[in-house]
């Protein structure tokens, strides 16, 4: 999602549209509105009965000495990981759990996609090539403007989680309107997600002023604040587009209710300079100002920062979402990774919206990641393969605040857990980690779990309903464009 | 392949592997030398005579308007495109002919891929995260000493073809050792290839002498003069790999007999500093001087170039090949793509052998070059995605010398094309050569022919035997791993 800079608030005025009563307000409401096959299943995210021995021919676990085990089995109980031992002694020790086999198979913790504009998958490809504030301007903004409701967030979301299951990602970081239907749809599918609570100064359709983006978000926040899956964060667009006022009020809220914050931060030269023109400060300096920059910031993008700023950073351990291909895609500029990693700052990535990527490949985009890293600095031995996996597992599971439930496959953890089925551009296997990070290897997923709960079997999606979302996105196709 | 420059000559020793008298060392023989059940296959590259009517969505025809058809048949007869035009009137047209119905794909000419070592993906993920020097003198060239085999490099082919043709690749453009048996392979699976004629100061398995080099490589172009589907190339590796009498020579021949010269070309700076220091001059100066500067050049890599130095290649009509997920891995450096084209230089887009880059995926590497060359030179606006399409189809061609074949779908050109079925991941489509471009569209390939000859029907190899494939790539793995 973009919004304008304040020099731009008329074009802002795009957005307004009337407030409907949309379907899918109310947050407890978690009951699907639509009555596709999917949809009607039970959704329950309740703790899973089921009883599960998955042998993998190797097991990348991601803890903390980043073993990756060969021919070992993944116990799982009640949603739970409850050992990970050799296959044949887990054979004789769980001789009475379902086995599943995939013995020539790459078995991982599931992706974490640390930031992205799940909806906005509707408009993937809508508009290319084109610079930035054109792009926005005059095509995100007019076309989420005509378009935008609950249905659009409903169907987009759909479509994005279809697409980010069937290439691994277990957990996504969302920001975008109407979050409830965002909620909903993630809790529906079995996704875990965290959900952003937009707040930006500029009415739309999901609120129409500060003060509703606060309390539509509050009580989003309140009726999810139980789930197993469901999380929510604040989501202040960035600091050109949200102003001192209620960022004061979030840095206050997110340490009172221990709620992360999500924001993109010195996305593009531009909106950097800007800033400072109208404030004397880089955004950086006004979110230190405001108490923003600490261990529950989510910073994203982070193109444009000075040695000293990136010193700050870790300092005052904010964490930092990488989103390389939409930086690059919209010549945006170079997140200076590995200077953030020397520092000792935690990276995760994200692949921002489809609708500047133009997909939400998570492991290609941890490809480029790695590549850019090397490139840039010159050193081939930059971030080896089995650490580049940390920022899309564990290191991005501490961003998002949730390292103790997932992202290593540990016991005691949630069977959050892909397969990866090596095909003929992954074989051989001389090092399994690096034939994930360095081949197209979102291709090869073909099982996924989140808490245990079955989301994908071999390539099939189980709680999403393919032909309904076809159908929903040739319909948007068909509405945008014409 | 990578060879050392002239400092580290005597590693280069441990490539003096006693010659041994290779099963497949007459490049005459075209018969198949493994009894699996592919090769047993006919494996006839004359021209076929089935008639073909191929429905699509869209195709993308790359001809020189750049037309993107809508709801188009394309029709085939004698491995040759006859017509195109739309459904209807190709029904009551060409009534008679068998139809394949892809109406929600994407058909478009099969992609080229305009530098690679093909047997090297035995070797993939063997080692990574290395610089270039450690890289090969500590791990690939051992490796290769020790291993190096026309069995090597027959069941590496093979692997390499299977990852090429299921990603739409048509046509390749080989280099390495034993390119009798790469060429032998190529015919029997009906791919396309141009296959580098591997020239080195150094002896090898291959070839004891300079001398050798040349008999055994003119002797290999005679024996495919006529093919249709087989041209060769002079491979002398690199600047600093031969020296400048095979070179001399290379330029007569390559003027005689209309045999492109294909060149590592400037890969990384050490490597124009110690050529420099030797010699006096730069890297591509010697190859001006010698006469090689021309149209018949494909000079591969070109991370080291000086302004003048891109003048001189546009002038000479040199085609560069750039190799962007290689050079970014082992951060060899950026080749100034943008300028290139500028300055009028005819581009394509290689994937480099798959030690180096892991995967043979040529439409994500597209990706990558098109989103670097977007980001280094800031703008947005650079290369749109109907234009990149150019540097792995026409252009590829161009470079190859074979545009007035392949390249594009036009009447009278082979009958070289692939489909691409959407799935999540490219919809909606509302620019079509924005998807392919941008997103992970090669897991989308379902459907290719070269001259009309189907070599991948839905998703499944009509020419390899998979198994067989998977079997030897196993044993290769253990063998070279112990």
């Amino acid at each position: 999602m973009r919004l304008a800079a304040h020099g731009q608030q008329r074009l802002l005025c795009t957005l307004l549209i009337p407030t409907p009563a949309p379907t899918m307000t109310n947050a407890n409401d978690h009951s699907p509105h639509h009555s596709d096959a999917a949809s009607q299943r039970s959704s329950s995210t309740s703790t899973e009965s089921q009883r599960l021995r998955i042998n993998a021919g190797w097991i990348i676990t991601m803890d903390q000495q980043l073993r990756v085990l060969e021919q070992h089995s993944l116990v799982v109980d009640n949603g739970l990981i409850i050992d990970c031992l050799p296959w044949a002694t887990a054979e004789q020790r769980y001789s009475d759990m379902a086995a599943e086999d995939h013995r020539t198979a790459i078995l991982m913790p599931g992706l974490i996609n640390a930031h992205t504009h799940l909806p906005m998958s509707l408009l993937r490809g809508f508009a290319d090539d084109k610079p930035l504030q054109d792009w926005l301007q005059n095509h995100i903004w007019p076309a989420e403007a005509a378009h935008m409701s609950t249905e659009f967030v409903r169907d987009g979301t759909r479509l994005a989680l279809a697409e980010s299951l069937l290439a691994g990602v277990t957990t996504v970081n969302d920001m975008y309107f109407f979050p409830n239907v965002t909620a909903s749809v993630c809790h529906e599918v079995g996704m875990r997600a965290t959900i952003g609570l937009i707040v930006i100064d500029f009415p739309t359709a999901w609120a129409s002023s500060v003060d509703e983006y606060f309390n539509r978000g509050l009580a989003l926040h309140d009726s999810w604040r139980d789930d197993k899956l469901i999380q929510t964060a604040f989501a202040p667009h960035a600091p050109y587009t949200v102003s001192k006022d209620p960022l004061e009020r979030i840095a206050m809220l997110s340490a009172e209710l221990s709620i992360p914050v999500h924001m993109h931060v010195h996305e593009t030269a531009h909106e950097v300079e800007q800033f400072k023109q109208q404030h004397g400060v880089r955004p950086l300096q006004r979110l230190d100002d405001i108490g923003l920059l600490n261990a529950d910031l989510i910073a994203v993008h982070l193109t444009q920062l000075t040695h000293r700023e990136i010193e700050r950073l870790a300092e005052t351990g904010v964490h930092a979402i990488h989103c390389p291909e939409s930086n690059l895609k919209l010549a945006s500029g170079f997140c200076p990774m590995a200077e953030l990693l020397d520092a000792g700052v935690t990276v995760a990535i994200g692949t921002d919206g489809a609708a500047s990527n133009n997909d939400l490949d998570l492991l290609a985009e941890l490809r480029t990641a790695s590549f850019l890293s090397k490139a840039l600095s010159a050193q081939a031995t930059r971030l080896p393969a089995l650490q580049a996996l940390r920022l899309i597992t564990i290191d991005a599971a501490k961003a998002l605040g949730l390292n103790q439930q997932i992202g290593s496959l540990e016991t005691g953890k949630s069977a959050d857990c892909i397969v990866i089925e090596p095909d003929f551009g992954m074989i051989p296997i001389y090092n399994p980690a690096a034939q994930v990070v360095y081949t197209n290897s979102s291709q090869c997923v073909t099982d996924v779990w989140v808490a245990g709960r079955r989301l994908v079997a071999n390539r099939q999606l189980q709680t999403l309903n393919a032909q309904a979302i076809r159908d929903s996105t040739q319909r948007w196709r068909n509405q945008i464009a014409s």
